[in-house]
């Protein structure tokens, strides 16, 4: 193992989370609140430490996939707990797990939140909280990455560590560039989206932090109705920015290279349309009763549906009321989740679609046993190490649902509670049903549960295998 | 596709059928019921079909895979179809799908039942009702085969299709020799508990009844109560007996042939019994301010766990009030089920062992990419086609899980009684939690639902290939 480089790499992260803290402070500047030394401390805090850690560039700067793996995890955790301190030192939240939960729920783009009320936090604060999910979304390696050159070529192995989907593609030959191109389009986006809320009427403050919620589909609000009280043309928007952030980044980059049959081709993004199509009609058709007209039915059935498909969790209503054959399509969105290559989480679209094509292929194989037959994703075959990888992902993850499921039982909440709070974390979501419904929150659990969901948080955005490896003995070994 | 054959194994099992009814019938004699001739004119019907099916005997009597297939599944269908009678024409069930429902249920070896009281049913029909499990439970094919000498040599594929598990094992050179040796250990052990429990006080009737429903690892009781108001002494023998018939039937022929060292040494047993004595102890402390004593929570935890985890379904008390954890623990015993090679439904022990397995190996791929590792269970390297296979199983699972819960959620019942309903037929387990819990029956259902839920079953029963085979145009396609 090369410490050496993972922890100069862990050094920069803390460096560009001291950077980061530059804008809460900037908004405590404005708004005079005093809140911001929280973040000044903090900063200087992870820039000694940084600091300190990247004075020497190590000489061997090459990464194994066990390297990157391990970095990346680490590199999370230790952002997640600098992050979670601002929320203490302010004041903002007591407990140091519940600050520990808030941040890794912000980080991982989850959105569940230990606290009943928002609205009287200083908005430095706030503001931190919505950014989180903004540096989460793409990760904060991408960024990295896309800033440093580091000597050696197997810097690939740090992207695909952190960055969602079965399969990462290298956008340009060079890893530096693809991850350069990725935050830009991420940041334009994002761009985007604060002009237009801002020119619907938004304060430029709550255009910016629910910017940050929908491009990292993320979640957390500013307001304790969430997205409820704003008018019915935001809500709008805001759906088609969170649907748009859950497509496949790859798409946008053959956008902007004019390829539109390659972008327009993609199987994956072509299925999710469909999925959040359906699902929209159908639960439009079904809560009509609730709310008068079909029209506004549909507004909040396409916002909920497209909150829920891309993990971003925000709510326009309380959709823990709905029928139960809705709720029960939201509870199916949240395992299938948004494209691979997205700020989204869950079990992504493209992993569905090769489990069902593998399944067909494997039936008619038994009616035809000698055939040989490869599935095909893009018109391209798709590897059998990742129809493998999968399949193995399928596992691990639905024996840490299990798991999180036993260990939250012992809380005493109710199945539905537990199954949707692991749901919404595992997946990256927010909120889930019942006591964790949208008009509830994660603070009723227990410390260990809490801690438990935490690395379900973890283990959704770094998609379970790169943190599973820090608990494996054979990865600390010398080999 | 060689549809005599298929078409004169169909006869066969309605022959095969109608002798069954004998059964009853003596019953309905001996209480003296005139609902025997349900009975009667069931097996008239029965005879009548098989008989002019099974004039002759084609000359082809090769059988493919998929041949195999289709016919257990179409078996199984006319078996239910025609089973059904006897509830409708003895009035004791009125509407056509509960009857297929019930019947179903007990052929499937699930357990679950739409009849809110059985008491007062004729003895019988309570017989019948508890036979069809004993007949599904070790299947109506390896009956067959242990009766019929069929030409060619692929019988084998008949079996494989019946008997649950990734893997069946030849357990002498003949498919005929094999068959007649499971059905042997089968009736004798259910001789065994019969004796036993007439002994400690059971009526006859009553004893032969419950064995069945033991055996077949069904559930169906007598009572309206299942086991409650029997003593504890029979409970207990109940609890040993169901926890029996879990077991993979090779380590009964393994001891019948004195090769102690390869019975004891089967990885599937020992984790089965392991996970059992595990969730005893474990319920127990939980449950025990329930019932005042270690002892008697003790019994209730034995009892239960035996029933869940072997898919049986049989209760003592309504574990439907246990504590959110015991629950939760009685959730996730449902899906991992009995041996493979037992009466027992569910993933099956063997299945869970392979894909824990094949994931360590996966991670330890990670760390060592060009490292080549077989998986191995009882010594033997696992073959590749093997471990597919159960992926693509899982995959399917979750497949018709999700839309049975979708199916069932447009009846508006709740999540968990949904989707405990569900892990109930689909695992052929019996009752689930809430609403179809120990003291509720699935006749809240609607018919369609209820059309969902017996599909489950079969699929459940006959591990989903067979089944969905029918539904794939390939197959039915000449080649």
């Amino acid at each position: 193992m090369n410490y050496r480089i993972i922890f100069y790499i862990i050094g920069w992260v803390l460096n560009i989370e001291a950077a980061f803290m530059l804008l809460p402070i900037l908004t405590g500047i404005v708004y005079g609140e005093s809140a911001l030394w929280a973040f000044v401390w903090t900063g200087v805090l992870c820039l000694a430490i940084g600091g300190s850690l990247t004075v020497k560039k190590p000489k061997r700067q090459y990464f194994y996939v066990k390297e990157g793996y391990v970095t990346v995890s680490l590199c999370w955790i230790i952002l997640s707990v600098m992050g979670a301190l601002p929320f203490l030192i302010s004041g903002s939240i007591r407990h140091p797990i519940d600050a520990l939960f808030e941040t890794v729920s912000g980080f991982t783009t989850t959105g569940a939140s230990i606290l009943p009320a928002v609205e009287d936090l200083p908005k430095c604060v706030l503001l931190w909280r919505s950014f989180t999910h903004w540096i989460g979304g793409m990760g904060v390696l991408v960024f990295l990455l896309s800033l440093l050159k580091l000597a050696g070529g197997s810097h690939m192995n740090l992207m695909k560590a952190e960055s969602p989907g079965p399969s990462v593609t290298k956008l340009l030959p060079k890893v530096h560039s693809t991850a350069k191109i990725l935050y830009g389009i991420y940041f334009a986006i994002t761009i985007l989206q604060i002009l237009v809320l801002a020119v619907s009427g938004m304060s430029l403050f709550d255009a910016i932090t629910t910017s940050f919620g929908t491009a990292g589909t993320g979640g957390f609000g500013i307001k304790n109705d969430s997205i409820a009280s704003y008018s019915p043309l935001i809500q709008v928007e805001v759906t088609v920015f969170m649907i748009l952030f859950g497509v496949n980044f790859n798409v946008y980059f053959l956008l902007l290279l004019r390829k539109w049959k390659q972008a327009f081709s993609s199987e994956e993004v072509r299925w999710y349309f469909i999925i959040i199509l359906a699902s929209i009609l159908f639960i439009g058709w079904n809560i009509q009763g609730i709310y008068g007209s079909f029209g506004t039915a549909l507004r909040h059935s396409a916002f909920q549906v497209g909150s829920i498909i891309t993990t971003t969790g925000f709510a326009t209503t309380d959709f823990n009321c709905w029928p139960e054959v809705s709720r029960t399509i939201l509870v199916l969105l949240m395992f299938i989740g948004a494209c691979a290559g997205s700020t989204g989480g869950g079990i992504k679209v493209s992993r569905i679609i090769i489990l069902l094509k593998s399944s067909r292929k494997e039936l008619s194989q038994y009616l035809h046993p000698r055939q040989v037959k490869k599935i095909h994703m893009d018109g391209k075959p798709v590897d059998r190490e990742i129809i493998r990888n999968i399949n193995v992902f399928m596992v691990i993850y639905l024996l840490i649902f299990s798991f999180s499921m036993l260990a939250l039982a012992l809380d005493g909440t109710d199945l539905i509670t537990n199954f949707t709070a692991i749901a919404a974390t595992l997946n990256n979501i927010g909120p889930g049903l019942e006591l964790v419904g949208p008009t509830g929150n994660f603070s009723l659990f227990s410390s260990p549960s809490k801690l438990v969901l935490i690395f379900d948080m973890l283990a959704g955005r770094l998609e379970i295998f790169p943190l599973l490896l820090l608990f494996v003995r054979d990865t600390w070994r010398k080999f």
